[in-house]
């Protein structure tokens, strides 16, 4: 498919493991104790990739080569390695409180970062004392709807979702994403808008989804008020770098929260863009997230590669990539709690690394980000497990595994890590032909050969497992900072721009153009290529039927 | 990845067309008329695929080379064409009541299949009426939870959710799959055991998840009347082969509702298995939706190849599978309520066409079932676009449509739709090196063209957009039987049987020999491999933290 080739230094590894079964490696138990590692709540297990001693040094030899500390010692910094736009990347920063390192951080970033923190814990308090009213927002809230989309929404939603056990009791969250205005119309009818607080995240405030979501939520809102429109005003905080423009939409300065140009979209859950989930959880619990992700910037700062967890992501990833040839990576957590990680993971991963241009604006010589796709198991094992098993494409998988469970049911959560385990191994060892035609028991010969053909498992496919003690504040926000560093590590390599995403422009601006079109107010199409044409037509077509 | 080559008679037409941009081929309007087909409410959009007439024809010489009418005429009159487990395969028999063309299917299945539709109308009509009880079930029901698993869930929930507009009110549908307790932790504090139905799904009624979870609910009613297990068993209803198992498992068997071996878990909503459904939609429009699918079983069966939507979407999955060599396809449906439509697909797909083995036991020829994965926009837009615009790798990507919503915020639909059509273009166009520099105003020469290479796009990638007029039972239906059918195609074109699904066993088999050793019941773990045992050990570890 691409036309990138496996880098050179790896291509003796990749020739001798071309050789050798997994079920083979995992026979080396002193290799399985190199590959697992422990960071506080998270075990890292890679004992089930498909790679020994010599291509693991290989790999740690490469990226000893390529500078890493320094590169990731200028991020922490505030350098501006966001070189497409000249802007720091200092989401660490944002977590820099609950570090045991001396921040590198610019003094001025982390004085804003802590007064905004410091503004949201009064919100925070204010509200569960029943003080709302005194911050200008409605006396009784019942309800939270986040409007935003992308990083303004993958974040908190995840969050919310995966520490619903530490949600706080009487009030739910919401998240509206989506331009559909399915979504709108069902929260609208479920909702009270007098108990209602809406928080609009957007950078820019021109979002046109999140502008539009704003719009019909602020339409019912006033609607309830008989028309009243200041009176609705104090349903909305807004979280955006553009005050004036949130101002002149409708949101008092005082209920404007900001963002920064330092901080990405998908790297902002731990800014005031996690405001819907330090309200969902608590002002403790959402430090304890930033505490835990912190946890894992130290270790990230200080562990050798042999022992640094996102750099050993980093470089399995690089591995399976551009020395096995894979084109995704299912990532499969066997916790209906994550259900959204996966999600999370295709943004923060593909939107920061699928990119076919270096930072110095070359063609990348290798194969950039893979898909990331996956769901929960067990469900998965009952979807698309068989092509995973049986198919002709080799998918590396990323298991997540949670120990303790957020409530007593312990037959179902026995059979839940059974089955986790379960696959991983099925999916390294395999069944034999011969194993599999020892099974067949009836029909003549052919036919016994045929079956087992069928039900041999070629295995050899790889897997990392993730093992949380807990799912907890403190190992979620370790998990995703891990990701994250994962994602820095795997720029670095690359020589790509993990930061800026000009790929998300191009279907703005042809938008903007098919809009009005739509619409009836554009007579001449000819200005469209003649496939957009026909479905304009068709749209208009069918439209009044 | 994998080791299989493209097929020898498409290789000119690849060869040709990989020096042709998408953007040159859309400026032939006559070749757009070619790959757009219309049948009842879904017009199918091929024209921004990445083939000419040559090769289009050249597909269709090898399709109607195959064989694949009587392929299909087999499939349609119950022939054993799931041959490794030596039955028919007849979910089209379930819908043949709204068929035009007489049915080729056996007449005890058909008698079968009607009196069962009967059996859940005079189900639903006495729900209605209020006169739930003299079926045996609780006076009042307002909430159904369907437990089940893969196809005994993945189908309802699709279209519970896409007709959530047609949904009866005073009556809420919930569906418990995973076996992580969390799912049912959440369901039981919500709801009234006393007011719940639970309707368990399970062809064998031994799927473990299945039946942990239907403990979980019969402990929780069971205690609701103190006890009184039979006044509980009031509560469910099974739809199930094994009558006999779910008698033992306490449901009386006039509330068990039946499986059958000629229809598969993954196309089995259109039975009993659809039962959440037709209670959530009431039965005309399950009738309905049955109707809607019978039209593409009609147009399956009569449309020559070149206007046939199932066989041209198989030829178009073979030609960007097989010519091409892509290895995803990205699901998108611009419809939140087809949220779920992306891991229907993946069963569907995946789960049938995930082999690596032919019919007759030999090595597949050519890559099987690509990944199939997404999720809905515009909020993917927000997400993975980045990687699919500017990636290295090319991915085909399904837009879904819905020209008509099911509400009324016009100014929210015109904007998704805008985008949906506006990625499908910026996907084929692109934009040149060219065009990006002169958009790029600032700088000297060098950082100039830097930042135009990172802002160009190759564009060049391939989409399928499907529209459908509006989200009715009717043309989900139709949508559902278009990729079934397609499924089969491509079952055919490569020579693999798509009905049955020996990927699954193996993880089974070993979950059942984990589950005592991590339960502690095995004090010798040397019979597993050696990342299975320090999996073990570290649950074991850490559980009692």
């Amino acid at each position: 498919m691409s036309p990138q080739r496996s880098p050179s230094f790896l291509a003796e590894h990749v020739e001798r493991l071309s050789r050798t079964h997994l079920r083979d490696l995992l026979r080396d138990t002193g290799r399985g104790e190199r590959l697992r590692h422990r960071v506080g709540p998270i075990l890292l297990d890679l004992s089930r990739q498909k790679l020994d001693a010599p291509a693991l040094g290989a790999l740690g030899a490469h990226v000893e080569a390529s500078g890493w500390q320094a590169a990731r010692d200028a991020m922490f910094a505030g350098e501006p390695i966001n070189t497409s736009e000249h802007r720091a990347v200092l989401h660490t920063a944002l977590r820099a409180g609950g570090s045991h390192l001396p921040s590198l951080a610019p003094r001025e970033a982390r004085q804003e970062i802590e007064q905004t923190l410091q503004r949201i814990e009064r919100l925070i308090q204010a509200i569960e004392r029943g003080e709302a009213a005194s911050m200008g927002l409605p006396a009784t809230i019942t309800d939270v709807v986040n409007i935003g989309i992308g990083g303004s929404d993958l974040g908190p939603r995840l969050a919310v979702r995966a520490l619903a056990p530490f949600h706080v009791p009487h009030m739910r969250s919401h998240f509206l994403t989506n331009v559909d205005g399915q979504a709108a119309h069902e929260l609208m009818r479920q909702l009270d808008p007098k108990r209602t607080l809406v928080i609009v995240v957007s950078k820019t405030f021109t979002t046109q989804e999140t502008l539009l979501n704003g719009n019909v939520l602020r339409d019912w809102i006033v609607r309830a008020y008989e028309g009243d429109a200041r009176a609705a005003t104090r349903h909305f905080i807004a979280v955006s770098a553009n005050t004036a423009e949130a101002e002149r939409w409708g949101v008092p300065a005082s209920n404007v929260y900001p963002m920064w140009d330092f901080v990405g979209g998908r790297f902002s859950l731990w800014s005031a863009v996690g405001l819907s989930l330090a309200l969902a959880i608590g002002m403790d619990h959402f430090r304890a997230l930033l505490a835990g992700a912190a946890r894992i910037d130290d270790h990230f700062r200080t562990a050798p590669w042999q022992e640094n967890l996102p750099v050993l992501l980093s470089l399995i990833e690089y591995w399976n990539r551009n020395g096995l040839g894979t084109t995704s990576r299912a990532v499969v957590p066997y916790a209906d709690l994550l259900g959204d990680l996966t999600s999370y993971l295709q943004q923060l991963e593909m939107e920061s690394l699928g990119k076919q241009v270096t930072s110095q604006g070359q063609p990348a010589t290798q194969s950039t980000s893979a898909v990331v796709w996956g769901s929960v198991g067990t469900n998965a094992q009952h979807a698309y497990f068989q092509a995973l098993h049986q198919g002709t494409d080799v998918v590396p998988l990323e298991f997540i595994g949670v120990v303790r469970p957020a409530h007593t049911l312990r037959s179902n959560h026995d059979a839940l890590l059974s089955n986790l385990l379960a696959q991983a191994a099925a999916l390294a060892l395999g069944k034999t032909f011969d194993e599999a035609l020892a099974e067949v028991k009836s029909g003549d010969e052919a036919a016994r050969r045929v079956l087992a053909a069928q039900r041999t498992f070629p295995g050899d496919r790889p897997s990392t497992l993730i093992l949380l003690d807990s799912l907890t504040p403190e190992s979620l926000g370790a998990l995703i900072a891990l990701y994250e560093h994962k994602v820095f590590m795997l720029g670095h390599l690359w020589d790509i721009n993990a930061f800026d995403q000009w790929g998300v422009e191009l279907g703005k601006v042809i938008a903007r153009q098919i809009l009005p079109a739509l619409d009836g107010q554009v007579d001449d199409l000819t200005d469209f290529d003649s496939a957009t044409r026909a479905s304009i037509e068709a749209i208009q077509e069918r439209r009044e039927g």
